[in-house]
């Protein structure tokens, strides 16, 4: 078999044989097939599609091509949690936490995300002295110790998907189902857990912009899952708008800390409440009130547990001005009266990119302290003067630049609907639509 | 612009700007776009197509990726011939000294083939002594003294088409009409011709095998040369068998001076004649009875100035066992008694290729004496026992490893005719099927 030979059967629209993408992810990961043989591969694979049993292969050479943990030290079902990316998406550090409480082990690993603003491991950082970088026995001795650890994936973890990946980044393959859901996928198998919960973002502020999209790469996530042998659930949920109002690192962690609080907006906190749930069925635990957790303290006591075994400040969760703060706060203001009818995700993703709190490039530094605070929400009323946002900068010229650009992200009419968050539920069995 | 929107926009199907097309060569060229993007670039043209414009835009650039030809020192009409490349496929050596005899300029260069046996530089170098490496200066200047040169390419021309091909020839993108129709038409326009002819063989032994696939490429062959001001007219000619009897380089250089004193095989013959009268009419050159050049030695005295010009022994044309030969010859005979209804190209090729006669890489050495001599071809009577074919070999083991793939190269019937060799003329103005 030569590279050539598979590059030409997938060419042809043909489905691989196992030994066909094992060769391949073996060849990408030790080198012996050259990026130019791999891209036009990457190539064929986007415009031919792959099948399910092709994904599957894939994602599990993938999962195999580096280091995979071992987590059977830890007592109890493990279940993971990984959302697609989305605008203002903080749920993970509010659900891991949550059902950590609940006394479900949560053994969490993180990549650092490019895009329009940082990832779990980013968003940490902002609290002071939060360090990511555990070793695999001090990540797995610390979730056996307190119920949860979160750290970064090590770099001996799935390579496959780093080649890849810096490939199809540079190549126009980046939006391909069976790409994205064997990167995805790969990374949840390589960590470990037993059972794994997905939220699958889809609109503006997402990379599927459809929820026919949404539900197809659910999925296409889902069967891969419980093909090797992982319980998987995935939830589409809405991503037109901003989840929560925070967007932006520090302002991220400080809406976390509100909602573990009980008092954080109720698109994050509804979401974290459902896929919580759903970590707490897969994990066969004791059913639980999870919002009883936020309103008592203990969800937030377990975050500042977390805090403080991975060397962070834990006194942010009492005193949130010890988050980096940005010394500019300017406000958007609203030009007409009404109801809000959209809050464009991907604009105000970008404004607030272009304020710093995202990069383009792994090894680009953010600033964790600014973003941009919603103050209205799809449904909400607004008067013309009122706020709509405030833009959280490092200077002056700098929120200026992007005010226009937040208000535009705006649309106000007469009236509107707030928007449907939680849209569908993806099992094995199928696609159930949601109401809520 | 960068290279991901180009690939981006291929990838989609949408057509490129000159613009786009053109960054794509220069960045190829000059190394500012790396392999493996060009590579996913070449998988998205092979899988979604090339209007005859954007195929126009890639050849020009890629002729004007390097050194051009300036050919106007020579005086007349200068019209060039190519093949798209078949087994036993010598007519340039036969072409080129006819209509040089005939008074019209013949300035030809060639590139070394990869694949089955050796492209036209290897043929003309088993003539002993044959010098293919000529300067521009020495090139035009022996054009202009004895009305023809053959010389190879020299390595700055077209740059842009090495960068393509040697990605093409590893990542399965290859056989896409408008890679090949740029490829061969940008060294065609490079070489400074005003007018070309141009055979594209059809079958077994070439790399389109349906009359339809090699219509389709003859038809973007001339749509280029038309649309870049190069009168540019197709033949289409089958290569179910292999052209003429003898498939290996001094074998088919002995077979080209055969036919050049009128005692060649009729197909290959018919095929020069064609194809010379059609170069005489593109010169605007006065009609010439060119079967009477090749009877009257005239043809063949061109091809001896040709070899002496170029430092070769011209004694050949008179005594060919001047030309290497292999020790062994090996016949295969006919099991069966009947009519041969086919000869299969490819196996032929392969045969005589693994006996040495062929190469896989640029730089390998090839055997310029061996090879395969068919003494029956399709239409032909044969006689169980009689011989089929023979290998020149090497080795009486060499020879009698191919004799049963070269035997089963033959189909014999109760009854078959001669096939059909000149199927299709294609001009600017359209397709002509050809009944002969």
């Amino acid at each position: 078999m030569t590279a050539i030979d598979v590059i030409r059967d997938k060419r042809d629209g043909r489905a691989l044989s196992d030994e066909a993408i094992e060769f391949i992810v073996r060849g990408g990961t030790d080198g012996s097939i050259p990026d130019y043989q791999l891209s036009a591969w990457l190539m064929a694979v986007r415009l031919n599609g792959m099948t399910d049993q092709e994904t599957k292969t894939l994602t599990l050479a993938m999962a195999a091509s580096g280091r995979q943990l071992d987590l059977s030290s830890i007592p109890g079902r493990k279940v993971d949690k990984h959302s697609t990316g989305g605008v203002g998406d903080k749920a993970t550090l509010v659900v891991a936490p949550l059902v950590a409480a609940a006394g479900i082990p949560v053994a969490k690993l993180s990549g650092r995300a490019l895009g329009h603003s940082g990832g779990t491991l980013d968003k940490l950082e902002s609290i002071p002295g939060f360090n990511v970088d555990l070793s695999i026995d001090q990540f797995i001795d610390q979730v056996r110790r307190i119920g949860i650890a979160i750290a970064g994936q090590t770099s001996d973890m799935v390579p496959a998907d780093k080649v890849f990946y810096a490939l199809r980044d540079a190549t126009a393959t980046v939006d391909s189902v069976p790409l994205i859901a064997s990167s995805v996928m790969s990374k949840k198998l390589a960590a470990g857990a037993d059972a794994i919960v997905l939220d699958v973002k889809c609109g503006r502020g997402a990379f599927v912009a459809t929820l026919d999209e949404a539900e197809a790469l659910a999925r296409a996530l889902v069967a891969i899952g419980s093909k090797a042998g992982r319980e998987t659930v995935a939830y589409v949920t809405d991503m037109e708008q901003p989840l929560g109002r925070a967007v932006g690192n520090a302002l991220e962690v400080r809406e976390a800390i509100e909602t573990l609080s009980g008092h954080g907006p109720s698109d994050l906190e509804a979401l974290s409440l459902r896929m919580g749930a759903e970590m707490l069925r897969m994990a066969a635990a004791p059913t639980t009130n999870l919002r009883q957790l936020l309103l008592d303290g203990s969800a937030l006591r377990k975050f500042a547990q977390l805090i403080g075994a991975q060397s962070g400040d834990a006194s942010v969760v009492d005193d949130l001005d010890r988050l980096p703060a940005a010394t500019v706060q300017h406000p958007v203001l609203a030009r007409e009266s009404g109801q809000v009818a959209a809050v464009d995700a991907l604009e105000i993703a970008l404004a607030a990119k272009s304020l710093g709190a995202g990069r383009d490039r792994k090894d680009a530094a953010i600033d964790l302290s600014v973003g941009v605070v919603l103050h209205k929400k799809v449904g909400d009323r607004v008067q013309a003067g009122e706020a709509l946002a405030t833009a959280h900068a490092r200077t002056e010229e700098a929120a200026a630049q992007i005010t226009s650009r937040v208000a535009a992200a705006f649309s106000v009419a007469a009236s509107a609907q707030p928007r449907r968050l939680l849209l569908s539920r993806v099992t094995a069995a199928g696609v159930e639509r949601l109401d809520t």
